[in-house]
């Protein structure tokens, strides 16, 4: 009787010390506006309860998927091993592009649909292994004759049974060797005293100018704080701004309104208006075709 | 003393494996710029911690009840059993509106002013019971003399005791035998190879026009995939748009920036622009004097 | 043999009945547009899931430290004791203002940077005590070259491991006697039968007016329901409204597109038309230099 006790008492102990269902983080570009998110969130609660979800954003530009994918890596190193993304910017929503899980070797999942949107993830997290999601077991029922909402019947319902257990990686679907779509994308080059770059994404709220020059390849310039560089951007080739500006910690060591080059939070270059807008002041943007080069005199 | 052991690991178990407490799904016309929607949750979270809110939307454009209950019945079938909306556009705040509970076939229950908010889910979802919140009972005790956040003082409070087992559903107050307001609204109808319907709302996103047409009635049509129809638009009776567009699966089947119809994700007909805005780009709009008519030749 | 197994069953109740972890609540000026606010939230979740998130909002505008103080003491009476505010509006980021955990009366916590933004909650909420938030000991591990982003690895996680009771309130770091730095303002002042106020927010969402005079000094102008009073607000001493106005319960008892005067759901007077946009139609603005008179005949 002591011994079935004992396994009784084990038995309660394990119901109790519940394991932690991981997070799943929805990254859209359907805005807030209707009830398209809300029934993404109705589909994964009704598969369990026990989800902790969160936003990542749903205010991605339509259609831009070069911001779904900086925006994805930029969130994503912050968030627990296991922790699942869905991401859905889907112009391609009921034609040949594919459904996908990606594993990468941080343990985090990325549920989307393959069009580039897992670039950067792919490329700095490391892929562990991608699998295509199998359209017939993995689709919310009854949703077989829908062709526009995918992210509700197919990327949140397979998330959502990845998450709560229900299925595991391997239950996806099947393996898919050649990894994910790639975006074309351009190292950050350093040559003669400057370095020429990227401006993938903006800070919207702010009006902060994000390069993708990071500080393996900054440091080459060797620049100490307050030393001034000379800034070149170019939209297709065309120069919109030019301008010497200071290197700083932050953006309280420059006056109110003067402008200035500071390591931003994810460790790139970036330009800032200290208490006002750059890119609304210079009419900048960001994308595949506004570069930066930074020289040092 | 067996038995005494055995009674408590019973009780133990029950205590362990809570049952678990309906979601409230939020929606208002409130924005998340200041401190409304946060002082709702906080409401809510007092009356207990363990209920899973989430939010729908908080734009709804002010005071418009249209749109209002056609989110409500666009969401809530995504939604398990017992879920719990609030919805509060309220222009009538203070006023002589009733605040009512309804619950529905499908075991959904709608917390809201009855001013014609809960017309859609009433008819789609059909009407169990209406009850009116007994605002002396189902009040937030010291907001007696606040007449104009109802959402937070008698919505959202008597919603957080209904999910959480505070109050039963035949607490919230008295029966209203008369079920809920119903706005005027008037089912599409076919007639010569045609069907005139309504737009009630637009997908605002990415500028989709959502029409109240659906599949029952647009089998009438008897269209097939890639089929013309024409398409005229009217507000107020006076033509807005006119063309000739083709019924496709997905948006991908068009060309880049030309229009299509396909059957949205509630499975009503819908006009797009592949990656455009149709309702910029032609300037339409949504609400009772919007109108549509789709004929096959 | 009986005392062990009950010793191990009360254990195991204990172990069942798990605290109430205390919801973080958040607000900064970061927008919803990129991924900040979601690095925040993975830094929360990271450190323990049982922590409830919540948000109060992410649109306070871009350095607006009066409007993020205004919205703190807004919010924060609705929600439990123990519940702890992370506020980041922050534009001396890197700079010498203090990190700081304030205390208050009423028993809830306040994390931000000491540059005014408590000046409400300080005053209306009352004062225990504030400690300046060791930067050292807490702050997220790997962050030390990060200048521009104390809201994720210094504000969000010092909450988190207070939540999640890592660490206690005399944990965050030194006491700091001299409280926080108070914005300058001024008691709405009664004389010769009219009140003058201040204008500290809008309710942006209906463009409604809301003013710093309570129930408090506007008791003392002896005014009931439907009385007229005189109204005059001016920007910087010069007039920008004038008008006579009635004071009632709620909009709806105001015509369509008629201005009234109203107590407000914080218990403050403001101004609204009934179904339109006070604020925009007369151009009325917020902040330090937007005065109000009420006066009565």
């Amino acid at each position: 009787m002591r011994y079935l006790l004992l396994s009784v008492i084990v038995l309660l102990l394990l119901s109790c010390t519940k394991k932690q269902t991981p997070a799943i983080v929805l990254q859209t570009d359907f805005g807030v506006k209707d009830g398209a998110v809300a029934e993404v969130k109705g589909v994964i609660f009704e598969t369990s309860p026990a989800i902790p979800v969160f936003d990542l954003t749903h205010e991605i530009p339509s259609y831009n998927i070069g911001e779904a994918a900086y925006r994805l890596q930029q969130t994503a190193p912050y968030w627990p091993r296991g922790t699942i993304f869905v991401s859905v910017v889907d112009p391609g929503v009921g034609t040949a592009r594919k459904p996908v899980v990606l594993k990468t070797l941080t343990g985090h999942y990325f549920v989307s649909p393959d069009n580039g949107s897992l670039t950067w993830v792919a490329q700095k997290m490391g892929v562990v292994q991608v699998r295509q999601i199998d359209e017939i077991l993995n689709r919310r029922p009854g949703s077989a004759d829908s062709y526009t909402f995918h992210g509700r019947d197919i990327f949140a319902y397979t998330a959502a049974k990845l998450a709560a257990g229900k299925i595991s990686f391997e239950e996806v679907g099947p393996k898919l060797p050649a990894g994910v779509v790639m975006l074309p994308y351009q190292q950050p080059v350093y040559e003669n005293r400057a370095i020429k770059g990227n401006i993938p994404v903006l800070d919207p709220q702010y009006g902060n100018v994000w390069t993708d020059i990071d500080t393996s390849v900054f440091k080459k310039l060797q620049v100490r704080y307050n030393d001034t560089l000379e800034v070149k951007i170019t939209h297709n080739d065309l120069l919109v701004y030019a301008g010497n500006l200071p290197y700083m910690r932050a953006f309280g060591e420059a006056g109110e309104n003067d402008a200035l080059i500071y390591m931003n939070s994810l460790m790139n270059i970036a330009l800032a208006i200290n208490m006002g807008n750059f890119s609304e002041k210079y009419k900048i943007g960001s994308g595949a075709t506004w570069n930066i080069t930074l020289k040092k005199y």
